[in-house]
């Protein structure tokens, strides 16, 4: 099986994200390296990728200088990844797309929720792959509670109750250091802070594993620390397209919390439990049964959840594998289309534009209605109202 | 040191917080058990009396039988508890305190604002002492963050997060049991279900741990099972006296979780968290520092939390003793006011007749505001109001 | 159904374990507590049974003047616990047995394999009750780890891996402190520090839990502070009555570890797993099955689970409450010798002088097989080689 | 930076290890997969080879075939990795080494003490890098364990317990199963099967951290599954060369264990406590102090730990990149040598040859120590003692 090629905008050296996409991509052999315009200033940029093992040809200096260059050649990427700051997402992925190529962007994919539409019509007019990298999707246990609902051993959905509530914004003092103080200003971040950053990966994931999208919401948002415009907390509680009600929190002032995503899922016949930190252990209770611990490897998953896996039960699979998942079901797409077949269901679950899109939606609606004393508004996007 | 005498309304045969209240009061040797009128049955509530070793002539068919046979006598019991249906507490409360008893009546208080307030003013009038079961305040570690709080560890408070979420009422087959059916309905339960019933625990410990009060709150309420009317689940977000903000989740269809009652605060200098269910270990994160385990029993505690404390480091103390420890306060405030003395400051930490207030005037504030989409209400009592 | 009445000899102000038992004989009720030699200074006793509402003339100075005043008594009590030190607790506990009194003995029953013969062969010819306080087997899942072994649920017994590896003794600086060092000085403690100390009833859980004798075992003692003469650190191989293997740790000088008593059971069928420090849940995986969480108080555990719980699941049963389940076990075995009756099997469970004399042959064994590298030794008393 | 060049032997399709050596080796982008013979049929690793990617005449069928083909190469591999079953690895490391190529060989090492002294002698005389995969020691916080144990942090270390006790060959039904059964035969197996097979992660582990080697050892050796010959549970008490207790647990039957390997160490100063299965917690208790939890990826961490970590604290890294720390660890290595200078201390950290003989050594003492009750026996390889 040869391999796929890639191709990185952004995750320059010392970046947060890089690291954990380089690993992700190559972690199964799936994807080479090839090209990547790694750094918002061109010479750094270009001398970062020769030391990651680019060709000095498509080291480039610049993520258009990357458009023309991988334009032009007959063995162009298979698949670019976007992992520059937000507001760059919306025209670097458009212009990828446009031209051809198979995207995977950062979250959150827009700024806005007509960039977000855009997207949508542009990946579906060109046909091209274009995911959004909510990358905890891609744990095993996360895809085996999907599988579980899907399959109905939970019944119907009732409640998701989802969290994403560390405490690394907590310090006051810290607070006006740039490094954090532009999240928290409109006029850089736009209109939401912690909901944008990481209260976006938490919704997803309830709509991910109930397979129902957020319809309605209210939300309650605070700035702990006085001198912020936007939030360091919220709460927010929806509905969902199938019936379920929806509860997540999130926060970047609870000290003591170190990463904080969770999500609990309660139907008519059980109740999931799954915390990122420990990913490897899933906590289910059947209805009037007993607790018990489902360990990720062990025998009796999920299609879906064999497939996410790659060691043996009792060994951790941490966040790398998990990104490495959404690389390998791209990888999947992309060599089933090349083959003109149809690609394995179990790997048909890396979100799409129109999940980025439906996270700005929300993204918006929690916004307003967070200035509005938690008035209840709708969180679609309007191309997906009826 | 001799014993205070106590009395008990309720709590017969088969019920469920009666062993739970004579565990707490027997437990440290400070009230022997003379008086009872146990049951809503006259006989069975005199003979499950005499079994438990009360004298025939305490083993009271009623409680007005009583709370006349009691006002009578020269011995007559030093406290009073209250731990009958709710609808009840209200005139057996009043009616005790006006006699001159001190009363420690379970949640909640009353059934309707005015009657809390009543209840308070009858307290205030009569000097007598009015407790409100607030059980799980009881815990050394609970009242170990209280002291934290109190002496500034934490700094300003920004956030507090508290939990009473279970899964027993979770099974739509067995909603319409009786036994289950009566508290989602507004006939027997009044205008709140979960909230009224577990949800004021978390709330009142939220007030209890920062010292602050809450002042408004927006409440999402729903009934996840159809059939009922009263609410099933629901998410409350609160402003404090002091600032905070408060997030509450209460549910009884979230399967899995046996009980389910935590606290986490947040504040300027650090962060808490702790849960019912282990509750003899507490986290505590400094601000840039690491997540330590507070043991209870351990050195160097509060005075608080010492004197709540009966064994060594390393051993479990459970609900019971939280219970009791409610009871200790209580023989200590009996005693100091008979010695004409004051209270030990450590003991002074009993939940009151104005804390059974507020969370009524919470509950109603939370239905009205469900009721209303989530619109913020005023949760405070009128007579606290300023 | 009148108390029973209790005494106690030891246990004066300050001590650590007097708490734990006038705790365990008051929460259920069954015993009043009316007679006592508290101290080994006969001023201080008196002066501290008065305070804890003795009558004065049963707040002895003495455990002869207690022996005497009560065996002259038509009131005299039911029930004797011995809760002093170790050197005294087999004079006293033969002088009451006797005198026809039922003794409850704290642990090491004796020091003596000798000694605990005697008492052995002084119960059986009194027919007096006399019982050993290993009160970690009073908690209900330690009961119900019991009752699953016996109805077969783990299938044959192959292994038990049991711990009791605590800190409490690391700091070398202390170690000379005399409240320490008396522990490991062979003139006033014995032929065993640690094992006789804490090992013991992690050798006893073992048998309790499998229904099997420890029949030899081998021993690796240590001094991990080098001014100790015994052993503060100690492995045991052991082998069983029913085959079983076993093993055991314990220690005073692992760090971090707050009490650290344990026990895992391994059979051909499933494998159980409980720790002291968080009693309220026993994990249990079925071979081939998942792992479970059975938690205390829940539906469908073992009728000796269910007689050794009182508060609702999802609430903690301490340490008290387990001494509380050997008084209460002891009352009704009392209640049915009065009556005439068979006690209840569900509570025929407390630790008997048998399981003490058991213990000291342990101690002796393992002393005698560390001194001697290791070697293979029979571990049972005498009296009881076939 | 060009990567190096990297070839395995063993590890073909549906292989337990491979997979994991394969994401190891690419993880970092360090190795290019170049060559393998990865089936002990030739035509299937042939077949799997190329379908991996190899280029067609670098998928061989054969590891003489392999070595032949690589030694003729100018751009031969720069690593080889053994991963073939126990029995071949003496043979094919000693080839590879002594055919001038760096080598990982998984454990065991060899079957035999004298194997291990020769391959400690070839690689010493041909200085080619000899590694052996004791891969969990590349976990950042066992790293971190050992440079704070290195740094002075918990002073003299007293004791060491380790256990490595899963349950996965329980079921006695399964135990004539082919896949199984082998392990526990002598003629297959050797004089060890449990100890041999995971005994030896969790001894390495222990000098690992400690610094120390083992000198002495005793061993209790059961097979609790009756139709085994060799043993499936084993206790070993020893003793290392900076004067640490050691005690050692590990089991193939203990039923509800997934994994298993843990690590305690107690010193003066301090205890630390980890386990596999949560390997991104690492627990620290100062003496006197609390029970902290370190965080991999914490800010404070030692060069070792932040060496090791790739994503941000929060996200778990999990077990194949512990594997991928020895790969990288060894292309340091290897790029150190091509460059003529000095390797990067952070990265010396990989198990050596000698590491790999110590442990066949302690295999054949606790084989005997546990054929003759227990005897202390030395477990120093011949060429290792004094
Ligand atoms: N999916 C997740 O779990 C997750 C986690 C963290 C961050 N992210 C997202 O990843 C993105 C990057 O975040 P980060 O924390 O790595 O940021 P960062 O600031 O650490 O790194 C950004 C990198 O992008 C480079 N860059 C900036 N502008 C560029 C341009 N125009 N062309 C090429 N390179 C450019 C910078 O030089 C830098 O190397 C953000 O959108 C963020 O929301 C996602
Ligand atoms: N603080 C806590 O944690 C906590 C926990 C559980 C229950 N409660 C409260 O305790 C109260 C009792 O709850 P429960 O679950 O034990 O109820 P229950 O129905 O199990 O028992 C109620 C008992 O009261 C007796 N009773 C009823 N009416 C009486 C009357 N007029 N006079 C005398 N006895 C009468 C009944 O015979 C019965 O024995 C409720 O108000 C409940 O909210 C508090
Ligand atoms: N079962 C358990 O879990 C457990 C736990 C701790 C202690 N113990 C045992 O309990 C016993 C007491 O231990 P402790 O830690 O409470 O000791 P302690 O030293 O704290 O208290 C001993 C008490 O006995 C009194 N005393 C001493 N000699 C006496 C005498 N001759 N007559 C009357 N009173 C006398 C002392 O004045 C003191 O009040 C020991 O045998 C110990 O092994 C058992
Ligand atoms: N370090 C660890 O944590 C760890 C974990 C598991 C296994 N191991 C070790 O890895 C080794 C392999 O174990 P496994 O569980 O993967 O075994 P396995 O039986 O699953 O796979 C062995 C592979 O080696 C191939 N093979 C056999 N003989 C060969 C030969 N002569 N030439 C080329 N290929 C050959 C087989 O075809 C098979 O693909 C063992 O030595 C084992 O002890 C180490």
């Amino acid at each position: 099986m040869t391999k796929l090629s890639w191709g990185l905008v952004g995750g320059g050296a010392g970046s947060q994200i890089g690291p954990a996409h380089r690993l992700g991509a190559a972690v199964d052999g799936e994807f080479a390296f090839v090209a990547g315009a790694l750094d918002h200033r061109a010479e750094e940029g270009r001398f970062y990728g020769r030391s990651l093992g680019l060709a000095p040809d498509r080291a480039y200096g610049d993520w258009r200088e990357m458009l023309a260059g991988e334009t032009g050649r007959a063995d162009r990427v298979d698949l670019v990844t976007v992992a520059t700051p937000n507001a760059t997402h919306f025209e670097i992925t458009k212009a990828f797309l446009e031209a051809g190529f198979h995207v995977l962007c950062e979250k959150p994919m827009t700024m806005t929720v007509e960039e977000g539409e855009e997207i949508v019509r542009i990946a579906r007019a060109t046909g091209k792959l274009c995911a959004v990298n909510y990358g905890y999707t891609g744990y095993a246990l996360v895809r085996h509670m999907r599988a579980m609902v899907a399959r109905g051993d939970l019944g119907r959905i009732r409640l998701v109750v989802a969290e994403f509530a560390h405490g690394h914004h907590a310090d006051a003092a810290d607070a006006d250091n740039p490094r954090v103080r532009w999240r928290y200003d409109p006029a850089q971040a736009g209109v939401s802070a912690q909901f944008a950053d990481c209260g976006i990966h938490a919704m997803h994931m309830a709509s991910f594993v109930t397979g129902q999208e957020v319809e309605t919401l209210s939300a309650d948002t605070v700035s702990c620390i006085e001198s912020r415009v936007l939030e360091d907390d919220a709460m927010v509680n929806f509905r969902m397209s199938g019936g379920a009600v929806g509860r997540l929190w999130t926060s970047s002032v609870a000290i003591g919390r170190q990463h904080g995503l969770s999500l609990q899922v309660f139907g008519e016949k059980g109740g999931l439990r799954w915390a990122q930190e420990q990913p490897n252990q899933l906590y289910w209770m059947p209805l009037g049964g007993r607790l018990e611990v489902i360990e990720r490897g062990a025998g009796g998953l999920s299609p879906e959840a064999d497939r996410a896996s790659r060691v043996t039960v009792g060994h951790a699979e941490g966040m790398p594998l998990a990104f490495a998942n959404i690389y390998r079901d791209m990888a999947e797409a992309i060599r089933a289309e090349k083959d003109g077949r149809a690609m394995d269901p179990a790997a048909d679950l890396y979100p799409r534009a129109e999940d980025g899109l439906r996270s700005m939606a929300a993204v918006f609606a929690v916004a307003a209605s967070g200035k509005a004393a938690g008035q209840w508004t709708d969180a679609r996007p309007p191309m997906f109202r009826d």
